[in-house]
């Protein structure tokens, strides 16, 4: 044997059985193909830049570092900055009648990592997770870590089949994964009904629902619905984050639960997964917080993303084949297209990008069917995201006409 | 059963055999415990607040702002910022030798992040591992969550017994943990003559070696010696920091490895983990560097450490017991104290606490002497780990003095 072979071999000897259960993401792959600056991409979840705040966060740096001194540099508690965490109490309380504490919340270094804590924290190899089916391929990614068995369950119109929810949970489950509000990546919104209905299957179970919900305060259409078991049940996990009304490269996330034993044990996972989060970002944006209207930022992000939306709706109805279908989101930042039967977005993918055009196929949200554990099967997901946050309507316009080209041409 | 012990119950039916694996850091514990501001606190292990550059990174904040304009704010990529990687790989290839690129570097948030990942990419559980005895608790704490069998292996004044190493490499383990600078928590650091039989020891065994390098730019006495793995052994990774020399809080750590395949699973979960590190962050720490002179810095905080060690040292002399032992170190953060045989620390604690002066015990930095595991071997142990950075010489006298009473009063 050669020793370049041999390395190889031992190299896969070395590796865990976690990380190699685990999938490289995919969008982060297609996300590098799509950099060409030339190409349209509708294929990342970026917020659009003209979103940040950037003239006031430069004025809260300066604020920061003059008021705190040291202590924005320093190395700082676990569980996040109390007065950042307590302003999220209070915002949750405001919004949905939730009482709670800055002891029920902990700041994590964004949303990904409280995927990641909660899987540290509640999983051993081979225990069940129920997730949607399609549901946010880095859920997945951050969930195979720890080897779970995935339970999909089938999300229709109005959210998660009731019906299958409760054939999934006759399997032995840890958690129940949910994005009630503009679901990535269908985009769709769970039904106050649909909101009760899981809320009384999950009653008395000892099975915790985590309710990812970072596209919530994007709602440009209707009123905000109540979570489902925040409040309601004994085992309930809400995540936030600043990345979609703020800044995403802050990295500041979070999570809430009423459940303080469930906490205090993902913030010893924390401890030792990162110590803290970085604490200059924490004071920052709880700086820029307390000196300016959220809300009338957040207002503004949502009459922009409501535009953006429309525009590809718009253009999806002027140059898409009328087999096609989409879901009409409420909110969030993407939108699901399902091809004719028989079309394959992988197929397609290729020949848009050559139009330099980028999306992301159905394929990697679906955790059972991926690439990597029965490619023939991905071939035929006849299913794609698009993003309409991070490109301008004219420019949304002309990606959905290019891919409509492509589109009438097969 | 009433609810309450119901709900207890479920809970620990939850929880997951890693979390309940992991001790919560006894440092950050007893950090609580010595926030009193009038406590003279020997036990964390916090950087002197003084050495922050916090004129300059003000200035470097404004500039990257108005120059990247809202890349500072965006999604970024999870290997890191290249620019930020490339000086990192020129700077080890200056002081070392080693021939890398951006390609061998991946930013980490914070060196503990590293350590977390480490732990996902190698370990399954019952995979065996050498640390070393006494070593980095929250090294401890990271990997115990991946459920390991510790070797611990005895630290000498030379470094880590080689004959012991030997002995501890013949059970099957994926890698060896060490700290070759200024050890954490011994102060310790590792002879050239020790450096070459490790890596002799190693050679031609597929065994990963981990030098964590947090301290080796604090050197205050002698010459920097060379790494034992890096350069030198196929499955070599060294762990590096900006926040023992620029700031902690901003959590910018990261991984060197010549192995690609070795750093591309790291990367992978990392991507799972928090998709990418503060990009605003990686940014600043990055124009900080391109418009400062780091080495000069680095010269005034060595300048500063080591008359405080001196300080530390001297009083030790003049105020402990002549039975008492302890470590001289060259550089880093901390000494160690071996008390007379028959002398608890943990005994030894309450008292000082009462005197307004705080330490460590040296229990939670055995791996398999753990408090949690065995509490009468937690009531024997004699030894106690004293931070000299984090005050002043005066209080580095003074909490000498009254610890040095306490000690005489046994």
């Amino acid at each position: 044997m050669s020793i370049e072979k041999s390395v190889e071999k031992s190299i896969k000897n070395l590796l865990s059985d976690g990380i190699k259960a685990t999938p490289p993401s995919f969008v982060r792959g297609i996300l590098r193909a799509a950099s060409d600056p030339g190409v349209i991409s509708f294929a990342g979840g970026l917020p659009n830049p003209v979103s940040f705040p950037q003239e006031e966060l430069l004025v809260s740096m300066e604020r920061v570092v003059k008021t705190h001194g040291s202590k924005v540099f320093q190395y700082s508690v676990t569980a996040g900055l109390p007065e950042l965490r307590q302003y999220i109490a209070d915002r949750y309380d405001q919004m949905f009648g939730l009482h709670l504490t800055a002891e029920h919340v902990v700041i994590t270094t964004g949303s990904q990592q409280a995927l990641d804590l909660i899987g540290k924290v509640l999983l051993d190899r081979g225990d069940g997770i129920i997730v949607e089916k399609p549901t946010y391929l880095a859920a997945i990614q951050a969930f195979s870590l720890y080897q779970p068995v995935f339970y999909p369950v089938e999300l229709t119109q109005e959210g998660m089949d009731p019906a299958k929810l409760a054939v999934a949970l006759q399997n032995p489950v840890k958690f129940v994964y949910a994005i009630p509000d503009f679901q990535n990546p269908t985009g769709l919104t769970y039904t106050a009904e649909n909101r009760e209905c899981i809320r009384d299957i999950l009653k008395g179970r000892d099975v915790v629902l985590i309710e990812d919900d970072p596209y919530g305060d994007l709602r440009f259409d209707g009123e905000r619905l109540p979570y489902i078991g925040a409040g309601a049940l004994p085992y309930s996990i809400v995540l936030g984050t600043f990345s979609k009304t703020v800044t995403p490269g802050m990295r500041i996330g979070f999570v809430i639960s009423e459940n303080t034993k469930l906490l205090k044990n993902i913030s010893i996972a924390k401890e030792a997964g990162d110590l803290h989060t970085n604490i200059f970002s924490q004071y920052l944006i709880w700086d820029y917080l307390m000196n300016n209207d959220l809300d009338a930022h957040i207002a503004k992000i949502r009459a922009l993303y409501k535009k953006q939306a429309q525009a590809m709706m718009d253009a999806i109805e002027r140059y898409f084949p009328p087999a096609v279908r989409y879901t009409r989101p409420h909110g969030g930042m993407f939108l699901w297209v399902t091809l004719p039967e028989g079309v394959s977005a992988m197929e397609l993918f290729p020949k848009a990008l050559e139009k330099k055009v980028a999306f992301v196929l159905g394929d990697p949200f679906y955790a059972h069917e991926r690439a990597g554990e029965n490619a023939a099967d991905a071939r035929c997901v006849n299913t794609m995201r698009l993003n309409f946050t991070n490109a301008d309507c004219a420019a949304v316009e002309e990606g959905i006409r290019r891919l409509g080209e492509v589109l009438s041409a097969l």
